[in-house]
């Protein structure tokens, strides 16, 4: 048993009980990076150094007994879309050759107040342009995917290479790599988690947010996040919410209504996905909750919004760099911004115009239910070199296309969903579930997903994982 | 004395003492009307029996002791881009041809539950896509533009043919007919005032406000209207506001911080215009207020942002009637909206986040003073024949152009503004000074412009005004 198996919540213990020191934590970690990331390509870059002396400051803090709560003293990594002052911000792209950040970001700033101690940068798709993370190995398997856009971030903190970390999620970027890689995303409430100092893709769909080992963990680094930022003009004024995400949940979900789509998330689906998370709705059934079957709103519009959106919003946030230095993007990419160029505005607001109305129906959908439950992604990690899926109606899907389709949904509405794990399939390759609930209700899809894991066990398996051969944990 | 000339807080003053009943106010303005709108042209549409009717269920519920408020019995006409159940909304477009509203607009469905006698519908420049209303003339001067492009209920309250009335804003549609014609006009903060149910010209611009003889009465309706709507995405919460309205302000404004800029409202303004403004504000430093000198954030960019943001978001809300009949438009209307179909995506996009830009800077300059005071419009109103102004550096502007500079920027950034009149120039034309407040500030730009009020005397010269031998009663 190894220090950097620890989930948060078991690290805070025992460093609060002084039978971990941070530093130890921090060098559990370090040589965990040591052996595995030459493989896994989790990091962009570690700053082993500036990590132990972090580290060594928390402690003495700690000793002294001024604790700074849950994350002092805990290793983590950051998606390199996120400024960290005096670090280059590479958003994995040579376009960024160069770049040092002059300030943190919001989120760097919020984590290290909080004692936290940062790791290094983990590697994203190209601009946080996909849903893949090309230069990472999934965490479970080697010839796998890691999912993007955050793939770094969830391969890390799946394999011990930190006990958390964040990502960014403009169509599932968070949720994608959590669930192929079997730990915990959470993609909050649109601005929830301010932007500020974050590169952007597309900002009206961009979201910051953690990726953990347990929901448990997800509430604590989220309570470490939260408040209005003027920087962040999304930013929402939610006073309560700290103190709801600090609160205790029961883990009785006596009367919560979970809504199950009746359509959209059970159309070419993975049959064992889709059992495994039925099982895990019958679960919720079993702790009290109300399952309620619900129709997803406008739901043919969902990826046309989505794309419409985006496109044009990534296209106009890289213009300048599109002009000065095409040839610096990887071909994917570019050819996507360039796309960009050729959308109408009136096409743009024609997206917009379907957001409104999809989040008024949505809106409408939560008076009759608390959250919903659905798969996060269509399928488990598809192997690195696999272009498409194939669907047994024989319809054939982009794989980027398919692990945003569920995930998208989140980001047009802009309500929060967390992912976590729900089982593996035949191959052992992990399956998550997304609960998706109203804007600012983060307590309640949290308290949710405490429950199914104090039933069924984390991912992680409770506080401490077995080891595995593999360079997963579980 | 006609009661067609009392305030509405005269008004209801002498109804809530049973000296006036609605329905003779009502018959007032109706003979009013008869008498005067057929030179005026402020009606689109008269609806005398419907409005006797409502006056005489008003009187009979004051009777019984059933007072719902300042607003019970008083006569008011609504922008014809508002819609009223069962009237057609014309937006005065031959395109709206056998319209027909099935609902309430929500500041119609406010209006009504407060009490208040709907006289009729007025005229706009079409679906208000210009800063003139040429069906219309001045209230002071028969020769004279109107302004617009809510010139029919602008003139209808300078006129005596309505009490108040309703107008939108989106680039100073509300404030430039208000100030051309000497009367109050608020443009409250973006939201606040639910646009459901109201035509759309360009939705993150639009706004609803209160036209009004006196600032007094402008915070007696948007006392009225103001209330979160779900229907509006861009309602926000805003507690507490609605009493703060209520409450009576004291005329003092020691401390009181009044911006005035060096720049942007400073250059090309009519001399009589930049006077008679600054007469005001220093009448606001004798009431105590503090004079800050105060430069205009990224002024240049507001015309571009205005306009980039404005016509795509028109030619997106008209693109089936574009499709369908492009001939039922007016040409310079048909035009804009067709120029609307060749931005790209991107351009929008520059202006949107000009736009965020703008707002930011504008929070800063909110630190540093409390409002900020300037000319509504650059020159009064020109004849009707007229084009274009000619400025003494050589310069030529078009009439649209100068009658949208001062006012746009409050709707870029969302702010409320309030016009009121401050003087007449040479030609016994009026001129109207606007304060622009930070959002939901509305409670300070009223009181500010209640204390000049009081020492100044209203554009109606307080409760009651000296009939005029022209159509305007001052």
């Amino acid at each position: 048993m190894e220090p950097y198996e620890l989930t948060i919540a078991a690290a805070a213990k025992e460093i609060a009980a002084r039978q971990l020191s941070p530093v130890e934590l921090t060098r559990s970690h370090l040589g965990r990076i040591e052996a595995t990331d030459g493989h896994l390509g989790a990091y962009v870059l570690v700053v082993a150094d500036a990590a132990l002396d972090a580290a060594a400051s928390a402690e003495r803090e700690i000793v002294a007994g001024r604790s700074r709560g849950p994350l002092h003293g805990i290793p983590m990594a950051l998606k390199d879309l996120i400024d960290v002052a005096g670090l280059p911000t590479t958003a994995s792209s040579r376009v960024r050759e160069g770049h040092r950040a002059a300030h943190d970001s919001t989120v760097a700033q919020r984590l290290s107040r909080a004692g936290s101690v940062l790791l290094g940068k983990t590697h994203t798709h190209e601009f946080a342009y996909g849903l893949t993370t090309p230069q990472t190995r999934n965490a479970r398997a080697a010839d796998r995917v890691a999912g993007g856009s955050s793939g770094g971030s969830a391969v890390a903190v799946a394999a011990g290479l930190a006990t958390f970390s964040l990502g960014t999620d403009t169509g599932g970027s968070i949720r994608v790599p959590s669930a192929l890689n079997g730990v915990v995303g959470l993609k909050p409430t649109y601005g929830l988690v301010p932007r500020h100092g974050v590169t952007s893709l597309s900002w009206s769909l961009d979201h910051v947010g953690p990726i953990t080992r347990t929901v448990e963990d997800a509430g604590l680094v989220l309570a470490a996040l939260v408040g209005h930022d003027p920087r962040d003009p999304a930013s929402p004024a939610a006073p309560g919410l700290a103190a709801e995400l600090r609160a205790e949940p029961d883990g009785d979900l006596t009367g919560l209504r979970v809504g199950v789509p009746r359509d959209y998330y059970s159309e070419r689906v993975d049959p064992e996905v889709a059992d495994a998370v039925g099982r895990a709705v019958t679960r919720l059934a079993g702790l009290g909750a109300v399952l309620v079957d619900v129709d997803i709103p406008l739901a043919r519009y969902v990826q046309a919004a989505h794309w419409g959106l985006m496109v044009p919003e990534a296209t106009a946030y890289h213009e300048q760099w599109l002009r000065s230095t095409p040839e610096l993007y990887s071909p994917g990419v570019r050819l996507l911004l360039e796309a960009g160029e050729l959308l109408s505005a009136v096409d743009y607001l024609r997206a917009q115009r379907a957001r409104t109305l999809m989040r008024r129906a949505w809106a409408r959908l939560f008076d009759d239910v608390d959250l919903v439950a659905a798969p996060t992604v269509t399928c488990t990690a598809v192997r690195a070199d696999q272009p498409t899926v194939t669907w047994p109606d024989g319809s054939v899907e982009d794989v980027a296309a398919t692990y945003v389709r569920f995930s998208s949904p989140a980001n047009v509405v802009g309500v929060p969903a967390l992912s976590l794990p729900v089982g593996v399939d035949g191959a052992g390759l992990p399956i998550g579930m997304q609960l998706i609930g109203r804007p600012l209700g983060e307590a309640t899809v949290l308290k949710v997903g405490r429950a199914y894991e104090a039933v069924r066990g984390a991912g992680w398996r409770g506080d401490r994982v077995e080891r595995a051969d593999d360079f997963a944990l579980r």
